[in-house]
């Protein structure tokens, strides 16, 4: 049996920011096998995700719309039961949407036992997976904590040599000290050490098998795919087996984009954030220089894996039949703008790499071209809907088809803006800003050149991306761009304003009905005699 | 076995304007049970509905949640599945929720049939019925549509004697001719017709009887009950069964509130409105003076029918033991402004009666009070959570409870404005506009006395209640109320922006969060080194 004609590999890397990859500019570091993709394929330059932060950012990749729509504000706030994803639509069109990775989905326990949907069966794995069906699913974070459930690479690491209380922390994400000694790989001193494991037992060369193991059982089965694979990292805890460990040094390390500019009076929020621990640490030279090596590793083994997995593509004959989408879920601070982790809109936080090769002749074109439209997370559903030949639900899922710009066209009615949002409502920041949970919104609006944060509760940011290309002056309260702001805002009300929820009725619909069609369902409204209704019968057509 | 100790009986009329009773002011028409149930109670006196017209209106009566939440835009559009009602709520508490006639719910068989969910079984008879155990579901419009399902009314009134092709629409809905035959009881030019049954078979006795029926079977039952009384009257067809036919007269109409102001250059929504047929001949006098007899007819009889219902409570000894709430789902232009039916949001279309008797001793010191305070329907579902002892889930139910209200206390932050929506997609004004079906919102923000109306792709509407209390004059471009709009779009804004969809995840564990439980989870963001985790755990009090 032939593997399907169409499929699609979704790959994400978590906390990757767009700046390190070699074909978006890095000096050092390269990454050969992705801008071989990014030759094969577009690179888009603007990519927003509509969260900065996993599990929100995720959710928008998984069900093409918006924070807002969602629901799911932040890491491990369940998706709501019913909830369309992308696996739905996909399904639709005989399309298996599987995983192996990283989703962040946490399932919405009380809502599936009100409706009597057992968890265990398809259609509660299903509701309880995003839309996934879970080939491996592995959320990269499993700390020993009594009770938690361990993933199969734990298994894996046993049965390959590598016993311990918890494999995953113990071996993988733990460090070897100069003595031998095990470091906590999740103290950022640490991130200098060797992995306590072998590089082929790591896990994204293990992701990558399981990816290829996937890949090849599928044939079997026959049905058309779209893979999503999801590696954990670069993601923290910051700690790369040998011998990407050491592979880059603190010569390596960019400076850090930041200013002294961004300390003096900064917004309340922005302020707090650099308040956090993670950001007072990553804001000491130290621990950049300490940290920003591990992180370049990881990504170069990530590269070095995908040369493995590409290749097994070409060998079996799916290169040509497979469209290939690389991205990450956010960026990461390491100390730019005086922040360690996400959270915030600066642009090595809330942009991502997308690359996407589309395999169809139709793409040629704009193959190792780059495309500077703004585009979100929520794209990629309705792309992958489209490449498999359905329509996309237009009242359900609010990203755009990404398939114009892949065939060279920019649609005239592009969006103007890039939407992003974020709660944080989770962090030490809610107590210091004296924040109730329902009041720690923030909303992005980039237009391209500016990009306005508003702020409920307080005044808003803005940088102009034009003048100030690191974003490093806050023209929030300038006088000067008053006009900017108030644009900008009208953007955030048309987008706030539009339908979200109107989930169940699609416009096709709508547009059928009408006074026609109320007068053959014999509802009359509003006529005054037998006369009118026989005119309108008549001018109406009905017999 | 005794009646359960706390209960609502919660009244709705349907297309009810709020000034079509005595207590309200209407000068001809008089209400004295309904003027009876003002005295034991507060009326409010500003109660805007969440969308002046049936389907959306009542889905926020029955989730709390606005209308741009719940998703449910228009007559038949389906609640989607999963989304919480106030039927569930009432459920944890141990309450049941019971219908007896109209909810203009649509089940969303897509979203129940994904989920795997029987459309039979007890929790899919609660999600088709948006949360309600279906007593007795009548909606009150049942044309003769092959296939159409037949309500129970029908067979009642077959076997009382009145047996027809549709006994719904050829009995309870016809009416009479001079010469004995049946007049279409749809077109108001029969308004003024004898329906064609007995009174007391009618549609207003059968449905008070029905509720009697099952205040009398719940007693056996024993839980307390939410019993939700939905007349299907004063709606269209407007035809009402003798003596209530011509108990009013051309007489008894008042003049119309309408100015020629209003027809100059109105705004473009607001004229494609006045242009449908229902509005153009309500515009007649002629018709006014057929219909509105009617109307009064109607309400007059509801008036008769709550005496027969509030007596048997008393015999019940449940008059102590029930908070009654009566109110309305939306208004009817009735000619006023040049407008049929509903859908815009002047008073007598967004404003409904609202009065509620609460039983407890506390709320003695505001009986036949007035509260002029802007309340909301969507602030029903939690007074009733919270009269049945529970908490109200603040990340799901957006009204708030009326319970200070009704004890003569106004919270210092009650809401600054009310908020009400419409969707015109399924009027023929859509087309006549140009409009795509997602473009068709309309936004009301009240405060009390300026009245805004957000019209995407317009400019906006708004009225000055206090200089102007017809609402005659449209100030939406009226250079000097720049500012007044500016500030009602800031609410709207900020009103838009609030978190709607983040109903699995409660603010109190959210609140719970913290570097505390993430240390002691075993997650470790941002620290440095094991001194910097062992000052935190000591910091934070961990062993």
């Amino acid at each position: 049996m032939p593997h399907a004609d169409k499929n699609i590999l979704f790959i994400m890397c978590d906390q990757l920011r767009f700046d390190y990859l070699s074909c978006a500019g890095h000096p050092r570091l390269k990454t050969p096998t992705i801008d071989a993709l990014a030759a094969r394929g577009v690179r888009f330059t603007r990519a927003y995700v509509q969260s900065p932060v996993c599990g929100p950012s995720r959710m928008s990749y998984y069900t093409g719309r918006y924070m807002r729509s969602h629901g799911s504000n932040w890491n491990n706030f369940p998706l709501r039961i019913g909830e369309p994803t992308l696996g739905q639509h996909l399904k639709a069109l005989g399309v298996r949407n599987v995983l192996v990775g990283k989703t962040h989905m946490t399932a919405d326990d009380e809502g599936m036992e009100r409706l009597g949907i057992p968890k265990g069966s398809v259609i509660g794995v299903e509701a309880a997976q995003c839309g996934f069906e879970p080939y491996e699913r592995d959320d990269g974070l499993h700390p020993s904590r009594p009770g938690a459930a361990r993933p199969a690479y734990d298994a894996y690491l046993e049965t390959n040599g590598f016993p311990a209380r918890n494999p995953w922390e113990d071996r993988a994400n733990s460090g070897i000290g100069p003595d031998g000694e095990k470091q906590n790989g999740w103290l950022l001193a640490h991130a200098d050490k060797e992995a306590n494991i072998p590089e082929e037992h790591s896990e994204t060369p293990y992701m990558t098998r399981r990816a290829m193991d996937f890949i090849r059982e599928a044939k079997e089965d026959g049905r058309p795919w779209c893979l999503h694979l999801s590696y954990i990292k670069p993601h923290w805890p910051y700690i790369a087996p040998a011998p990407y460990h050491d592979m880059f040094s603190e010569d390596d390390v960019q400076p850090a984009i930041r200013s002294d500019l961004e300390r003096q009076n900064p917004h309340p929020v922005y302020g707090a954030f650099m308040d956090m621990r993670v950001s007072r640490n990553f804001a000491r030279e130290e621990v950049r220089r300490r940290v920003i090596p591990a992180y370049m590793g990881l990504i170069r083994q990530i590269d070095d894996q995908l040369a493995v997995l590409f290749k097994f593509l070409d060998d079996e004959g799916l290169t040509d039949k497979t469209m290939i989408v690389f991205t990450s879920d956010h960026g990461d601070y390491l100390g730019d703008h005086w922040l360690g982790e996400k959270d915030l809109f600066h642009e090595v936080s809330v942009k991502v790499p997308l690359i996407v090769v589309d395999p169809s002749p139709e793409a040629d074109a704009t193959r190792g071209t780059t495309c500077d439209a703004l585009v979100e997370a929520i794209d990629l559903a309705p792309t992958f809907i489209e490449h498999f030949g359905g329509t996309v639900p237009r009242h359900i899922v609010e990203g755009r088809s990404l398939k114009p710009l892949l065939r060279g066209q920019t649609p005239l009615d592009w969006r103007p803006v890039a939407i992003s949002e974020y709660d944080y409502s989770m962090l030490d920041s809610r107590r210091t800003l004296g924040r109730k949970p329902d009041e720690c919104r923030l909303f992005m609006v980039f237009d391209g050149r500016f990009k306005y944060v508003h702020a409920p509760g307080f005044r808003p940011m803005l940088w102009d991306l034009q003048t100030d290309p690191h974003e490093y002056r806050d023209l929030g309260d300038d006088p000067e761009h008053e006009a900017v702001r108030a644009r900008l805002k009208e953007h955030l009300l048309a987008w706030a304003l539009t339908d979200h929820n109107r989930i169940t009725m699609p416009d096709a619909t709508i547009e059928t009905y009408g006074p026609a069609r109320q007068l053959r369902g014999g509802i009359l409204i509003g006529y005054w005699d037998e006369a009118e209704v026989a005119e309108a019968r008549k001018a109406y057509g009905i017999e």
